[in-house]
């Protein structure tokens, strides 16, 4: 009898590709299977020594060249391409079987396809990946939904082939039912959004503030990188500013023209946030500013907008505004984490998923974007309080963002003045200031809408929803 | 032969029973149905005496009580409600026919049901009415959408019974096929969003910087409606703030809960802007303003989080500061109205509306929540340059900007300072200061990811699409 592979992936474009290469490289015979079968060989024509490949022409032989339960990671395009796929194998399937989907899909079809599959019993497992294309092969973060089920079956392949944290966990976890991993993942990649936008502000603030190089910025960012900030994106940050453009000798951020673009898991990211009633600021500003980007008429037209003028600093007082930024960019990014993880949180009890917050953290540690020394942190602080009111809650970052707001202040007030456009910190600094105040001037917005809307409003002194009678005598009546 | 009536209404809670009732008094006969009789029996009883109406009690006399075309006003909850009735009725209707959708529909479901419609020759007009209960009784903001043909039949009669802007034109205007008119009433919502957060930042500020009690602020309020902030929203802020609750005799504004509420055209406003690629800052703030508000755990728990020591200013300082928030405040509606106009030109270009921007400033002169003396002057922007990119293009709004633009970074520099959360001022300057810069740090967020993700960057000295071999000997490649 012909030896079984015990996982298949179909969709062998690089991501897909690379997976199956991390699996193989593991020890794990690897069904392979794309749609035209040229990629197929050329996948084990370069790299069918790094393991034990099973390449398959047809669905039918690709599923029959799995043991059972069978295990099949579909990599291709999310949307039609994934449905497509479904549709076609999941006939070939028996109850038991499990369908891992590792493209981004948006939740809510995840959701939808697990439901629809689970009714035929088969397990659909929704899987959050990042890392990129070396993650893939390496070891990405790896975020699986669907049931616990499935997860038994599979947890252990995966774990495998994750990335391992610090501590040597594997990064890797049964995040929740149905659509709960990509959910993940889509927060993972709005967090990524708001992380790298603090970055760039952090930069033009050093650009134009400091008046530092690049070559000097990258310096800052490399010595961030040995403190709290230390995180792959801070690494990368430094190396990107070093370079110099081989062509023209000069600093390489300056030749890229300055449009960032963007996919979509960011712009999701808000958009269920708004669903959830979730303010999520931080990441909506860092969205909002690769959209303004390339908003290249729009800009051109603002262009001869008035600004303040600006003194350069001294030297000595360059280096002590370096080191305010360091103290803004990181009370940004607690707050940015902050409305990441109330996020989850609430997603986690709207869709029943009860998502361990801690443990995604730490699955955060190693192989994606985002990973960083911080997660440990954030880690910890589930761990010592797993429904902790948000990560503000936590005594630790408390002190570290109170030790912080200071020179926080003094950042977003000189950027405001210097006209330096920090939407994400100023987002993240009002956040903080409107969480932490006693009263907000919510009861102005609410009494006006009780004025044009009747819309009622609570009193503090006692129970009861009042409407005031604005176009009569003005007095106040129970409306409930 | 009996009278016909020229337009009908069913659904008649208190907003479609006050549009009838307006439509009477503007000597229209008006035909009147409600699900459960007794309420159009109530409405004839308490105000029959204002105008011809002809009631029915079942959709089929409705419907026979109408003279061809028939023009259907549905007043009933948007969603399933609102298919329900169109279910019922359209079956009793010819081509040629108008349903008037006049509740708060998303537009895509607008957009859904003006194509099924549309098949069967019945003209579908989702219809934006704004101006809450009072204006629909006497004079509301109406935008109706649907179809060119439709609109010679019925904007007669709306025009007629819509508010009349200063210069006594009908507030009321053909806004665009399908979706168009629910689409730009929702934007208006999203802007009125805005308006009410900039509003209730700066009362905040006159409260905790200058030190204002709301008597003092309410006057303060009461000033500036007479200049170029002359509004409704502005108008009864001070009538707020002025008044005292009876039964403590404390300021209304303090016995009353700091959680604001919403309905959901705000978030749907963000979530569309995202989805067109426009970044509408000031709308989003607002909106997570308001969700943040509500969350009562996560605000108790940050209470403790620490803020700067405030120092009172003396009445001079006091008096000067609340100049600056006046330009603060203008400029920052500038900047909300900017995105929102934006947000309309993008997607009357990704729908195919070819959407008049003058037109629809001009109909928010009267009637509707934002009403305001400056939206005249947006009609008069669009009327010189219909295609202006951008509000901020016009002369008139930059220059005036352009003069506020210090006070305004004084007033954010000493709310960051200060600690009072000014989230919607601080999204508006920084995307005034963002699109007037001349270089973005997204050039340093494009080439990340170019680094992590290979996603190519374009250079500013020649065409193509590149990547730099970050994991390599970094040198460039051109992709495209």
């Amino acid at each position: 009898m012909e030896k079984l592979a015990q996982i298949g992936v179909t969709g062998l474009a690089v991501m897909g590709g690379n997976l199956a290469r991390n699996l193989a490289r593991h020890g794990h015979t690897v069904a392979v299977h794309n749609r035209t079968a040229a990629r197929t060989r050329a996948l084990i024509g370069e790299f069918g020594h790094e393991g034990t490949f099973l390449p398959a022409e047809t669905p039918k032989d690709f599923v029959a060249s799995l043991e059972r339960p069978r295990r099949i990671v579909v990599m291709v395009k999310a949307g039609g391409p994934t449905d497509a796929v479904i549709d076609e194998f999941s006939p070939l399937l028996e109850p038991g079987d499990v369908i891992i989907d590792g493209g981004n899909a948006h939740f809510e079809d995840t959701r939808r396809r697990e439901e629809r599959l689970r009714s035929r019993g088969i397990h659909f497992v929704g899987t959050g990946i990042s890392g990129g294309e070396e993650g893939a092969l390496h070891g990405p973060s790896i975020m699986p939904g669907g049931s616990a089920e499935s997860y038994r079956s599979l947890g252990p392949l995966l774990e495998d082939i994750a990335a391992k944290a610090p501590d040597g966990t594997p990064c890797c976890t049964h995040i929740g039912p149905d659509g709960a991993g990509h959910f993940v993942k889509m927060v993972h990649n709005g967090i990524e959004y708001a992380d790298m936008q603090l970055i760039a502000e952090a930069y033009h603030l050093l650009r134009h503030i400091a008046g530092y190089e690049p070559a000097r910025i990258a310096e800052v960012f490399d010595i961030w990188n040995t403190g709290r900030l230390d995180s792959y994106l801070i690494e990368i940050t430094a190396e990107v500013l070093a370079h110099t453009d081989p062509d023209t000798g000069a600093p390489f951020v300056d030749v890229v023209q300055d449009r960032a673009e963007q996919k979509g898991t960011g712009r999701w990211t808000v958009q269920s946030a708004l669903d959830l009633g979730v303010p999520v600021s931080g990441i909506a500003e860092a969205v909002f500013a690769r959209a303004l980007s390339g908003h290249v008429e729009l800009r051109a037209a603002a262009a001869s907008l008035p600004g303040p003028r600006r003194t350069p600093l001294d030297p000595r007082d360059a280096a002590r505004f370096a080191e305010q930024v360091e103290q803004a960019l990181y009370a940004s990014k607690v707050v940015s984490y902050t409305q990441g993880f109330h996020q989850m949180q609430a997603a986690g009890q709207a869709y029943g998923w009860d998502l361990d917050l801690g443990a995604i953290a730490a699955i955060w540690r190693g192989g994606c974007i985002i990973r960083a020394a911080f997660l440990d942190r954030i880690r910890a602080a589930y761990a010592a309080n797993p429904a902790a009111p948000g990560l503000l809650a936590d005594p630790e970052f408390a002190r570290e963002v109170g030790e912080a707001q200071s020179a926080w202040r003094t950042v977003v007030a000189d950027a405001a003045r210097d006209g330096v456009p920090t939407p994400g910190f100023s987002a993240a600094l009002a956040y903080y200031d409107a969480l932490r105040a006693e009263r907000l001037p919510a009861s102005l917005t609410q009494a006006q809408r009780d004025y044009f809307g009747a819309h009622t409003y609570r009193r503090t002194d006692r129970e009861g929803a009042f409407h005031t009678r604005w176009g009569g005598d003005r007095t106040e009546q129970r409306t409930d």
